[in-house]
């Protein structure tokens, strides 16, 4: 496999955590993410011109939640993403909590910090909360947001949840969603990226 | 079912139509959307605060598009959402188009607009006209987003696409969105919402 990626990229950290934990090999070839998107060559990769693309054999595929939700099924299998109809529901509820609160509300705020991206920082930051403050409701006595086991879910909302202090959102109101990472980060094949702090125990 | 609804909601249209396209039954509580989704009473069938919700049976489930995914596997079966990891993933690209450029760029569009919502229009334009580009390319020469075939990714994509004049964005800059448009209000058991206007032929 081939994976296009930037290090900062907390949607490609998302997409190199999931390869790590299930132990496959790939090749990383890292685009510049000023400019490097937004080519017409880049664009035939992808017409969105984001990272993370994933080539996998004639397989081409772009955005981060449906390069997670293929390695889980192709890789991964039922434990990572369950294909019965009510079980696949509970896991796509919390992919839509890191599609909307966690990326328009932490990562947005953090691209505002640290890239000068032009969005609304403290509309960024309500909604953020707002992600997080139901993460946390639901992870009072569990381990993980569905199953009892890791998921596809809960490698899609970590990284935008780890990387929130970058975007002035601090994880210290949120002991659970605190917990939860930590359970995350001692998986085996957890891999780190820059700006995640380990929790403490 | 039980479907808890506002009539003037996109996400919540989304899932009318799937079920009134796959035929199946269900029992329409209409949810006051100023206020009625943000009570304690409401938070405990979506802590989120946000319709839609759906009760079947014993099973309690929010966010539109997790309802989406599990309509189409309980009722519609591998023709409306395949399982097989390739083409579940090519299906979750559009998926996530629906959740990204139509819902934080169309919508919220047509909320600023409609609702006096407090997002910067011109940025929700933006990203809105670039998730309909992506769809003209992809639809030229081509019915259906994928597999020749109407699947959950039309029916995710369609309502915020069909609502977007609401927001200011015209889709005659779009004829091949307008030709699938078409072909979607030709579907059996097609429903409208207050606000679409059917594509001339």
């Amino acid at each position: 496999m081939k994976l296009y990626d930037a290090p900062l990229s907390g949607n490609c950290y998302k997409i190199r955590l999931m390869l790590s934990l299930l132990g496959e090999k790939y090749e990383k070839i890292t685009v510049n993410l000023a400019g490097g998107t937004r080519t017409d060559e880049f664009r035939k990769l992808n017409p969105r011109g984001q990272i993370p693309v994933l080539e996998d054999e004639e397989l081409l595929l772009w955005d981060s939640q449906a390069i997670l939700i293929y390695l889980a099924r192709r890789y991964g299998g039922e434990q990572w993403l369950p294909t019965e109809a009510a079980a696949m529901a509970e896991l796509m509820q919390w992919m839509a909590v890191a599609e909307n609160e966690l990326l328009y509300g932490l990562a947005r705020a953090r691209a505002v910090k640290l890239f000068k991206r032009p969005w609304n920082l403290a509309q960024c930051q309500e909604h953020g909360r707002a992600g997080l403050q139901v993460m946390n409701e639901h992870l009072a006595g569990r381990d993980w947001l569905c199953f009892q086991h890791p998921t596809a879910a809960d490698i899609a909302c970590y990284p935008y949840v780890a990387l929130a202090p970058a975007g002035e959102i601090f994880l210290s109101d949120y002991p659970h969603v605190q917990t939860w990472m930590r359970q995350i980060q001692m998986l085996p094949g957890y891999i780190n990226m820059e700006g995640i702090t380990p929790v403490k125990s």
